[in-house]
């Protein structure tokens, strides 16, 4: 990201492990980047507590497919032909660019990838637009639709395309017989899955934001459209900062602050499942530490939508003075479990039992062909064919033609009134109802065939943590020296309680690994240090977010407590080391606050950090 | 795999949600598998317990890197030239085969991998192989090396040559540099990594075990290999089952049967830490439940090993009659680093420091260009470099030298051992010690430059997992009626506790369902069930290896108990619902045992659990 923000947090993201540009030693390639050990900490506990949100406590499924998929999925799925970018090429330096980002970046116009493409062209002509690279002058040059799937072949030879899936949602959807099986073919069910995706963007910035490689986290909710409600009593409470449609329209940032049951009653969010899965996600980045101030849900534009979404809302986060995306949440309706139906010849549906039998009357026909023929010629096929569309339509046109000919003895000619009309390419045909076949049948039906819709909320997990980074990033003064530190929430942070001994001698070592080996059979994760000053350890802690710090000294051999340090306020409680695991666990949980803690144990005047040993 | 048990386990793996082949719909690819939920949740677990083995309790740091990597990596880690299968394509159906494996199949010849192209010719032509799929002789056939990377364009046009990562393990050497700060430049260090690797194999089979895109769980250990030791005592006493080469060659299944201390003191296992490793995943491997008396380590013959490894031990596994390799313990050397080091022009070393400063003297020589020019014409700047070379081979020659000389007056010319005499392309040239500008310096160094070596553990995740199931597939007769079930490691299962009401009605299921709930609150794993007889639920649950199960009865609001039932034994006792959470983590844990808990509660007679309701 750009800014100050953005550097800051650049800079603080590789010199303390969390993330850093991948392939370094070899010049880089644009984005890819490696999550170094904090990172991959703080990417765990975010994936475990969206997990704990959108799987266990929904009740849904989670799953694991492979990354490369065959060609056919994404022939069915519309990525083969809908997955573009818009390249154009600079003659020059033959450098490539999205021209979409040129002309947004230029030209201060919006959600540019809607444009159709000679639009494009014309604005980059009129806005007299340049290469970023070399400067050269872009006009007149072609633009092209670049697909972002990364190619491969499958096997050796000229084996089989394979693609890297664009997100993890394909690999739920192709295998939903399977996975509705697991379900006992009861809607509506969820299943999840958090796993690697890829998009071979055209040119890569915004370092770990916009990326060829990345992690979702997924979750495909199949419901009965016409019968499956979700639960919105649940979160009819919530609050949310909305940005609708028109809001956007009107070009300013007034945003709608309203509730999740306001919203939906007021029509704003017009799908229900939609809205109900945002207030479980509203909830959920409160939980996960993203500042609820720097966030909000912005609808899709009509032509900013995906091929396949037919309402979508994007949950952003401002980041740097700029809005991301971080999350969508679509309404997919049958597109995708139809396309694989229809190009894998499968069946996509579920098979609904209803709660009793129904019994429907039923009309049909059986034409005289052999009176059709000779009568009609060439058109006796069409207007069998026309008879039967009627009996769908319209039976009581049968029903009204067998009333008059019921009292007529049988030799007799048909009258008017006493035949069908149907129209065959303009023409009306007058036929006698005895010659149609119409009969009125009973047919039970147990259930029905329904093709599932798709509500996904689909989250970047990469630029979830992200936004825990920049958002949680702060600077203060501790002690007269400038300290930055990271407020992450204490069930993300990578280690919950560092651990040290004043100095490492007189025992005072020894007690701290031992108590630090304690807290680790607890379940906590734990950083033990004993190098450097007291102060120095804390600020090493506080960069990388962890919240508490336990300090062992010449008090604790006597009365058995030690110190304990909270990051953000850097207050201190004198705990006993047998509370110890427990207090921690708590104020993991959030099930208690550290300013609580003072009512229970001795406060500490604020400590010289900073102060040698 | 092959075998009635490798029916078995594939037909309950697909059943139940373990995997499946992905893409069914699309008449599926070969080697590519989709964990459904009960082994996403398994698989989850392994991960798990790997994590809190090899990366926490080793105190090592777990990374995260791309999947995709730029064709500069594989060029300096040789898997651009040296990781290749012999591929045979069949002249008449087109089929491609493995040439090594069609020889082992046929011959019984073991290890046909590690034998030259030449001779696997002379191999196929000799046994008259054919073509498996269509029985044409594929003696004549060409053979060639087919490189097992997935390839791929990093960005638009000609773009950049990427590659899938063929092992986790290059993700974390290429980025050695920044890691080795990130551990303060403390060797030892270790580094994990647990994630999609690609071997785009050129016909897979054996189900899950030989697939193209899989998990692999990787540790690089970086060590000094002059003073880094590890604590063997924590291992000595383990005890394994050792296949070493000498004992392959005899042809036979002659095991060792010894511990780590005794391996390595008898020089059975040559490398220390590959030894501390065998230990610490022998006792890892019983712990997560693969079956010991199906389990051994065997040594790589010297043809096998990969293309970096000096000495290689694998765990194998026996399946379905097969022994199967499920982890690699490789002593990498300095093989990869140096190799960045060389390609990347980087600095691959950490700098260690001495205890105290050394200080050595060097020898240097500073020749008169104005004397040698004149005097050797165009040898001159190589007589100068020869000399150079001699002061550091060989300072006695200029010491002598200079003692002779020491007398002399200084207007005379130089005698006989005055002088240094240096050869260069054959001609002696004696060169007079005041020419020579040698000089003997002191030198202080506070460290030296070290290049890491590497031992490696990699385990196969899906093959362990697959290994789990076959090795806890079970069969056996409750109350006269056959089942199947999992008697997983508690810690392992996908669910740890099945929660049932004997019916759905008086109370029953709200009780129960607020007791699952009130354990999923506690951290454990539920499922709750209420449909069918009490007997098929519990079926249900053996076959996805749920250890234990709780049902609420009528007794329960009376007494506040409900039965406890153990998965493998049938027993159940009466547990108090306020105990449930606790034992049922203990149980989990493995820190008690279901049996004991007869000595605290009631045990009940073996129920009748097909009994109807």
């Amino acid at each position: 990201m750009s800014g100050r923000e953005g550097r800051d947090v650049a800079e603080l993201a590789k010199r303390r492990g969390f993330f850093f540009p991948s392939n370094g030693v070899y010049g880089g390639v644009a984005g890819f980047y490696t999550y170094g050990p904090e990172g991959a900490a703080l990417k765990r506990h975010l994936e475990d507590a969206w997990r704990d949100r959108f799987t266990v406590k929904e009740g849904n499924q989670e799953i694991e497919a492979p990354t490369i998929m065959p060609e056919a999925v994404f022939e069915a799925s519309g990525h083969l032909d809908g997955f573009d970018d818009m390249l154009v090429e600079c003659a020059e330096c033959g450098e490539s660019h999205r021209a979409d980002h040129l002309i947004e970046d230029t030209t201060g116009i919006e959600d540019a990838e809607a444009i159709p493409i000679p639009e494009v062209e014309e604005l980059i002509r009129e806005h007299d637009l340049v290469c970023p690279s070399c400067g050269a002058a872009l006009a007149g040059e072609p633009i092209e639709e670049f697909n972002l799937m990364f190619e491969t072949t499958i096997g050796p030879g000229s084996g089989q395309q394979g693609y890297m899936r664009p997100e993890t949602a394909q690999g739920i959807f192709v295998e939903f017989p399977q996975l509705a099986e697991y379900a006992r073919n009861q809607l509506p069910f969820g299943v999840t899955q958090i796993g690697p995706a890829y998009r071979n963007e055209i040119s890569p910035r915004k370092g770990v934001i916009r990326v060829r490689e990345f992690t979702q986290a997924e979750l495909e909710q199949f419901v009965d459209p016409e019968r499956d409600k979700p639960d919105l009593s649940r979160v009819a409470d919530v609050k949310v900062t909305l940005y609708p449609i028109e809001n956007q329209r009107e070009d300013g940032t007034e945003y709608v602050r309203t509730t999740i049951g306001d919203a939906v009653g007021e029509g704003i969010i017009a799908n229900e499942w939609v809205a109900y899965y945002l207030g479980i996600a509203q909830e959920w980045y409160e939980r996960v530490g993203v500042d609820v101030d720097r966030f909000r849900f912005r609808q899709h534009l009509p032509g900013e939508r995906a091929h396949y979404a037919s309402d979508c809302w994007d949950a952003e986060a401002e980041l740097g003075g700029d809005w991301v995306e971080i999350a969508g949440f679509a309404y997919r309706g049958d597109y995708d479990l139809s396309k694989h139906a229809e190009h894998s010849g499968e069946d996509f549906s579920v098979f609904e039992q209803y709660d009793e039998p129904i019994t429907t009357e039923r009309a049909t026909v059986d034409p005289d062909m052999s009176y059709l023929g000779p009568e009609f010629g060439g058109a006796a096929g069409e207007i069998a064919d026309a008879l039967e569309r009627l009996a769908e339509r319209d039976r009581a046109a049968f029903e009204r033609a067998e009333r008059s000919s019921a009292d007529r003895s049988s030799g007799d000619e048909p009258r008017d009134g006493e035949t069908v009309a149907v129209e065959v390419d303009g023409e009306t045909h007058e036929i006698p109802m005895e010659k149609t076949g119409f009969a009125v049948e009973e047919v039970t039906e147990s259930g029905e065939h329904v093709t599932p819709h798709v509500v996904e909320p689909s989250f970047g997990v990469g630029r979830t943590l992200y936004t825990l980074v920049a958002h949680a990033y702060r600077e203060d003064e501790v002690d007269g020296e400038q300290r930055s530190y990271l407020s992450l929430a204490p069930e993300m942070a990578p280690t919950t309680v560092g651990v040290f001994p004043l100095m490492d001698r007189d025992g005072l070592g020894e007690r701290a690994r031992e108590i630090a080996n304690d807290l680790r059979e607890a379940g906590l994760e734990v950083a033990y240090d004993d190098s450097g000053n007291i102060g120095r350890r804390y600020r090493r802690q506080d960069e990388v977010g962890t919240p508490f710090c336990v300090t062992v000294d010449y008090e604790t051999e006597g009365d058995g407590t030690v110190t304990l340090r909270d990051r953000d306020s850097t207050s201190q409680v004198r705990v006993p080391i047998a509370d110890l695991a427990g207090v921690l666990a708590g104020l993991r949980e959030g099930d208690r606050t550290f300013g609580a803690l003072g009512d229970e144990y001795e406060e500490l005047s604020a400590g010289a950090e900073n102060a040698p040993e």
